[in-house]
């Protein structure tokens, strides 16, 4: 750090107030691994029924598939291609799919951000893609780039958070065709963690890799054997697969880079209105994704993505945290593990405020989502309004929730020293365990400490202003924002990402990147 | 139905507008099935280490035990009492408790409202205990026998909860000594489904045990074959069982009731400030009451309690919903089992307000409590503030949470019907299925529906009031009250009801009911 820095550091803390000097209780950044085993929604039976029918859709009805590019690769792959359906035989797609891994690293630009994706590890994302923005302060309004960079600090902040999704919100004042450019530079200068390229056509993705090559200091090319960057990649569900979308993915396996496949199932409306139709088709639109990011380059990694909500059948708008959400979170994990893949899933919500109904969703398809074995959790952290809204105050709430379940999913310790048989001895019966050593060597750390949970008595909390938690969550984020620091960064490094942004954004003037231009 | 009240409805229904004429969308009542295999905290030899250091407990400190039946009972059995201590080995704790059934029957005064307690059953009942009231139309207010009322037709018109805990609220306004017969005499004339007997002291809870041998137009001595009220004993931890509440127990025993016999383990407090320690605490104490029970009387039924939680380390007040609370709920499932004994846990919360922290908190201790296969959940409606506070706004969150998760056990059916495959040819590539067959002959009943979620879109949202969850509530369980119909009740048994309360208020006057007289 600078003298300069330290000298401002320092000042910065001289004028703290007595309540923030007092650091935010954090959980360390770092793996999570899920103790508990994964638990089944489906019976085995039932299991191998969804992969049977899903095998059957895809040999019998197949999935339209936009794009000459990746048509002929399903072709020469001996797929039958008619009138732009891809259909494929039960042995083709297991053979195709068979060379992707079932875990891999993506690396951050600094290694101890790093991640690993697969096997037992838990990975909370931010919310990403919202078109709009609401803190308590402001209000809702369109996503701007102020707020998109204001949302990264926060991802960064939180220790909770590992990735983020692809972008944070949309930052509608920037032109469309080129704010993609914008946005990861402000995840590699504002952040060292890893995160999700925007995926649509060939030379977004293409941009977002080049730069974190710049970032970490290596070629292109090297980033094939070290991928850092990922990219979710939506089927348009009934069986679509769009050109921007399959370019894309194309685009990121042929750098070696990672892939989401993620159907975009919400049952009722884009598959039948039940749990099996739509597990189903999500695993035939999954698979054909996957396969076709082993068709570009075996072995490149990719994961098994889930979406899989229903719709309120009264109005068609779109529910989540539902049960039937939470139930096939968890069967999700289990399709994905029948492949031996790594698994994406979702903690999201419909409601239009911070408020009971937004936890109470978040939680169902979190926990879900945990006890389902997902590897990669979107949206983990600021989600509202079903996807409309990026909210400040819900990225605070939800983290508190991210860390209690990292707190739950640490071991326990059982030991004689732990059980401490001698300080209940000295405490007798019908005492107190404040006074007792025991208590004394542990009470620090002996419990999971909340930053938002408030359990002052009623009387001390009423003189406090009687906030409730949602309203608290105003001033940690508003904390986290003013204490920022952005991590080190090489000077040279960010000038070549400066320049490369100002070139790509002089070639592409007002016209969209380029769907099918391969790097 | 009379003509009189069916009349009454009809008028009821004209009056009624256009939203409250939709009923609320309830699941049905009955026995919920926990399909999800229990997952662990403890793995097995941590469990074995927790149960041998419990037993040792037993062995070398014991646990203080007040009154003289139960000490003459435990030194009869072949315990050591020492200065009110018990000790006792582990073959006698072991052979003591073996004869507690695994599962037994609690039948209320309707039989469509009995519950099995014990496999892989599970129960959920209204919250219990607070001193104090709240709700958004009058505030935080002392509990009065009104509320306590009100309280009683909620969780009676809730099809979630299906049972009650002891005393919703404390009704401050009445006598301490007799408020037992009043509350007790609502949850029989309010209510048909089973509920806990205030089990402090005999008189008390024979009372109960009386009054519903009434309300089922039995002899008391019927019951004992046929149990139909349940108790929960707190041990006063750390290890010390206080006269009032031994003797409750014994009452319950003698007369063949149940009892739940829960250890109150605040970690850091009343037990060491580890899990491990709180665990083995938790354990020697349940294992002492269960095993009284049944030196009363082999085979009544008895219910293991767990209620571990942690304090807020700085300020020693009690706090719910914590990681290390929901890791207890899940371990103390471990415990139960292993003894093959029925479980009972909680849903508690320490918020001082129904607000994101109140759900966050009480969803980790309710999935924690369905995760570890509770079979009778505590307090899953309306608790608050650490259980300072019972909460109308809370039960109808609650109540809708627990609908989430029994619908969320509901076993998926996968079968071709419900696959579709059929639809999905009809709706083809890109299309959607809100009008395809498979989806209209479904629709209405397709998706759990929520009674208070909204998913309306924003605008519609704000147009409707912008209401938070918390204030929808409010409408909802004035609705419950308004519309609230008693269940038919024998009048002869409702007289008899009324004569025994008045008899025994007559006796004991200002008098506290008798500790230690059996029935």
């Amino acid at each position: 750090m600078s003298t300069e820095r330290r000298r401002r550091r320092r000042r910065r803390r001289r004028d703290d107030t007595l309540v923030t000097t007092r650091s935010l209780p954090q959980i360390a950044f770092g793996a999570l691994r899920n103790r508990f085993a994964p638990i089944a929604a489906l019976d085995e039976e039932q299991l191998e029924l969804i992969h049977e029918a899903s095998l059957e859709l895809l040999e019998e009805q197949g999935i339209e598939v936009l794009g000459s590019e990746p048509l002929r690769l399903f072709r020469e792959a001996g797929c039958t291609v008619e009138d732009g359906i891809v259909r494929l035989d039960r042995e083709l797609i297991m053979q195709l799919i068979s060379t992707a891994p079932a875990r891999f690293e993506l690396h951050a630009r600094n290694p101890e951000r790093s991640i690993e994706v697969g096997g037992d590890l838990i990975h909370f994302g931010l919310v990403s893609g919202p078109p709009n923005v609401h803190d308590r302060m402001r209000g809702r309004r369109p996503g701007n780039y102020a707020d998109y960079e204001t949302l990264i600090k926060l991802g960064q902040s939180f220790n909770a958070i590992s990735f983020f999704g692809n972008q944070a919100i949309a930052p509608t004042d920037l032109p469309a065709n080129t704010r993609h450019l914008d946005t990861t530079f402000a995840n590699l200068t504002l952040s060292d963690k890893v995160f999700l390229a925007t995926g649509i056509g060939a030379a977004r993705a293409a941009d977002a890799v080049s730069l974190c090559a710049i970032a970490r200091g290596l070629p292109v090319d090297a980033l094939a054997d070290s991928p850092s960057v990922l990219t979710n990649i939506n089927v348009n569900s009934p069986r679509k697969l769009d050109d921007a979308m399959a370019y894309g993915l194309m685009q990121m396996a042929k750098l070696g880079q990672a892939t989401v496949v993620t159907p975009f199932t919400l049952m009722g409306a884009m598959t039948p209105a039940t749990l099996a139709g739509a597990l189903v088709q999500q695993n035939a639109e999954a698979l054909l994704g996957i396969a076709l990011t082993q068709l570009v380059r075996p072995g490149a990694p990719v994961v098994y993505g889930g979406f899989t909500s229903n719709v309120d059948m009264r109005s068609g708008a779109p529910a989540f945290g539902t049960p039937e959400n939470s139930l096939a979170n968890i069967a999700g994990g289990q399709l994905a593990r029948r492949y031996n893949l790594p698994y994406r899933t979702s903690a999201c919500n419909a409601s239009n405020c911070v408020d009971a109904q937004a936890v109470y969703e978040t939680q169902m398809a979190l926990w879900g989502a945990v006890m389902g074995h997902g590897n990669l959790i979107y949206h983990a952290a600021g989600w509202l309004e079903g996807g409309l809204v990026a909210s400040f105050e819900k990225v605070v709430v939800d983290v508190e929730m991210l860390q209690h379940l990292h707190a739950a999913l640490q071991p326990i310790v059982v030991n004689r020293e732990e059980i401490g048989l001698d300080a209940m001895r000295e405490v007798g019966p019908g005492g107190h365990f404040f006074g007792a050593a025991h208590t004394m060597s542990r009470y620090k750390t002996a419990f999971y400490e909340p930053m938002l949970s408030d359990w002052q008595n009623h009387e001390n909390w009423q003189l406090a202003g009687a906030e409730d938690a949602t309203q608290r969550a105003t001033a940690i984020w508003q904390r986290m924002v003013n204490e920022f620091e952005a991590p080190p960064l090489d000077v040279a490094r960010r000038e070549a990402m400066q320049d490369y942004v100002a070139r790509r954004k002089a070639v592409l003037g007002t016209a969209e990147p380029e769907l099918e231009v391969f790097v």
